[in-house]
């Protein structure tokens, strides 16, 4: 089925995993997509940064090189421009410009669109382009578009997800095999799963970057992104995940937005954060093993929908891509996809000391009596519900890990008991802390 | 955000289960909804066979109550005809109406569009009008989306899903509480799982029907639905769920439909059918309880994506026709959803004797010497290889089940192997026989 149709005009920034996945995806899937675009998707141009550089992959057939900006965007062939180079200076400056001479823009970088998406999204709105990042959240999963039209009819209650492959790398391979953090970052550094430097997924703010997208198309609103709290992976220990075991729940790197009450001002407060979490066995999230993505969306009509994939990659990410760009094709779908101002005015934000949830405490304690007593002191202080208490006094004395599993308190409650408890001095290391989910159903 | 557009108005014909739903969302997110369709979208008329049935939820505010198909379908002021009455003939002839008098159609009635849906997309095509149908399959999950859009660029493998909530509700209960299969099929129509007459639902039927429009979807062909191999769950016992369990799998009725390469022809074969399944634990699809539907689509870029929800019930469906009707409202998407005619030529449908599986047996025998070797016999004789045998006397004597689980081999070879196991007059009761999912990776 050959259309009339002119051909829509890729410019392809950045020629890595994902570029490459995105062509050969258009070479192998070509067929399909021309039937279902009714034109053909073509690759015109491609930029990259080192021209010099080896490529495992050849330029897609009739593809011109480009080292620059402004010549890809003055290109007037080209309809939309395709950023996938990540970083922030440069794509800015690209997306920018294309949007303002007049392209579509599809890209899957989610750095940027959580910390600068206001302005973007607005640009694009402006001059009715579409801007396209299905690719920015869940790799091949298509959870942008689950949000924005799947579930749009529905009051979304709360969004939980394992939003980060390399960190469920990670702790996978610490849980499957009990290796250390760090030999298990490195194993997934070895396989491509792992930046060189790794700290933008370790560290948590990948995740926090996606929780933000989510955000923004859930409820309308540009989250104050710098002030989310953010926890990565880093002090996750294969005795963490041991503990965690013994409590029947996994360790998780959770992103979680979700909508609380206030009581005393009857007012709605969008609670988010991103956390090691130990999860229910019986929660479907526990199970995502390897660099698989899951998002669950509660919403008030749908109840509980998960979602379930690859989360990055070259064929998946490129998957996406692909679809946003059959949509342009198309000429379907809304233009601008963030929701940027069209949002729940009535939201507060919770202050993050107010944000409550169970926790799991790992303190290291001198193998000695009465410790017990002074940390159950400090946490009766905090009006802090203990529910379960590890303690394993370990051959040879010294020190020994205490854990601690808590009822649901404040994170304002968990810092001030832990600030006692330096005070006590009986703490020999620096204590660790995660959150805790409540067990529920499906 | 209110806008000058005028309201879309709907025509909704049936208010029972769904159609309530549907008011309620209407309803309570009639703020979001508007917001996000840049219009209202109001209910002006209502059509139900009974008018004088009590109902538990008053009309909309403002809706008309309407007895007639012609009265409805005539008025210039709908724009949006809402079938959810489910059967066929009425809505059959409810849903020409109104495409042929310039009307929008959303339904949830997979049975009709299963059975007669190739020349009622072809109806909606020539009109340019939209057929929304994200209610039929999976409820509330939006798996008619992710398919024709989010997965759209890839060549799709493999689907296999948990179609109907009602057989999941009452296999789910045998294997939770060891219910019989009768048993748990009255608690579910006490609950309002299943309807009074469930055969549609247990013999399979009703997944058969969401399968076709899954494969529609998929590869754009019309699949020839009377063919298809279709076996319900009426003759699974708890029995059958002990076994199961014993080789590390639960038993879910399930619908697949795969490619195969035609070694011989070196032809592409669709292989279609649904059937109560040993799944093993390590597959998601294996952990989906209660009345939850669930679906793992394998495409050649994303790899398995597999997404989860309640596939049924009010809220649930009716917020999947609410997002059908915002996508009509904002006047975006493709109008003709079905593919119909747009689908791969090459395409074989897999001949049903030719498909190939493990297979699980339960045969009712005498418990004496010598049975499994005439069993064993007749397996060896059509070239069924045995992977595991469970025998287990009872006290007592008389009869006792022999359970046979096989590796990879065809439907023509099992009807062969029975054929000869009757004749040879072991059989104390018919045989039952389940399809086996080979164990796999996420």
């Amino acid at each position: 089925m050959r259309s009339e149709r002119p051909p829509l005009r890729l410019a392809l920034a950045g020629f890595g995993t994902v570029g490459m996945g995105l062509a050969d995806i258009l070479e192998q899937n070509r067929e399909k997509l021309t039937a279902r675009a009714g034109r053909e998707i073509r690759i015109h141009s491609v930029l990259v940064r080192d021209q010099a550089k080896a490529r495992t992959r050849p330029l897609p057939s009739g593809a011109r090189l480009c080292a620059d900006v402004s010549e890809l965007v003055q290109d007037a062939r080209v309809d939309v421009v395709v950023e996938l180079m990540g970083g922030l200076e440069m794509p800015r400056r690209l997306i920018r410009a294309a949007l303002e001479a007049g392209k579509h823009v599809v890209t899957a970088n989610k750095a940027l669109l959580a910390e600068e998406g206001e302005e973007i999204f607005r640009l694009a709105g402006q001059h009715g382009l579409h801007l396209g990042y299905e690719a920015s959240v869940c790799g091949g999963v298509p959870v942008i578009q689950v949000l924005r039209e799947g579930l749009a009819a529905n009051k979304i209650l709360a969004l939980a997800g394992i939003l980060n492959g390399t960190c469920n790398y990670i702790l996978s391979s610490m849980s499957g095999e009990g290796l250390s953090f760090e030999a298990a970052l490195k194993r997934a550094q070895s396989l491509g799963l792992a930046e060189a430097d790794p700290s933008l997924d370790i560290e948590g703010w990948d995740s926090a970057h996606k929780l933000a997208l989510l955000i923004r198309l859930a409820w309308g609103i540009n989250y104050p992104f710098k002030h989310m709290p953010v926890t990565g992976i880093t002090r996750v220990t294969p005795e963490d995940i041991r503990f965690a075991g013994e409590f029947g729940c996994n360790i998780k790197l959770l992103g979680q937005a979700a909508l609380t009450e206030d009581r005393q001002s009857g007012r709605t407060r969008l609670d988010a954060w991103v956390f090691p979490s130990l999860v229910p066995e019986s929660n479907p999230l526990s199970q995502v093993g390897q660099a698989y993505n899951a998002l669950r969306v509660e919403g008030n009509a749908v109840g509980a929908v998960f979602l379930h994939g690859l989360g990055a990659g070259g064929p998946p990410t490129g998957s996406a891509v692909a679809a946003d760009l059959l949509r342009i094709a198309l000429g379907t779908g809304p233009h601008n996809t963030g929701y940027a101002g069209s949002g729940r005015a009535d939201l507060e934000i919770m202050p993050p000391l107010e944000s409550a949830s169970g926790y799991y405490f790992r303190l290291t304690v001198p193998d000695r009596a009465g410790v017990l007593k002074v940390v159950a002191a400090a946490m009766a202080e905090q009006q802090i519900s203990v529910a379960q208490v590890i303690q394993k006094s370990q051959r040879g004395g010294g020190v020994v890990p205490l854990v601690i599993m808590t009822h649901q308190t404040t994170a304002r409650a968990v810092e001030a008991a832990l600030a006692g408890l330096k005070s006590s001095g009986i703490l020999t290391e620096a204590p660790v802390y995660y959150k805790v989910l409540a067990a529920g159903g499906e």
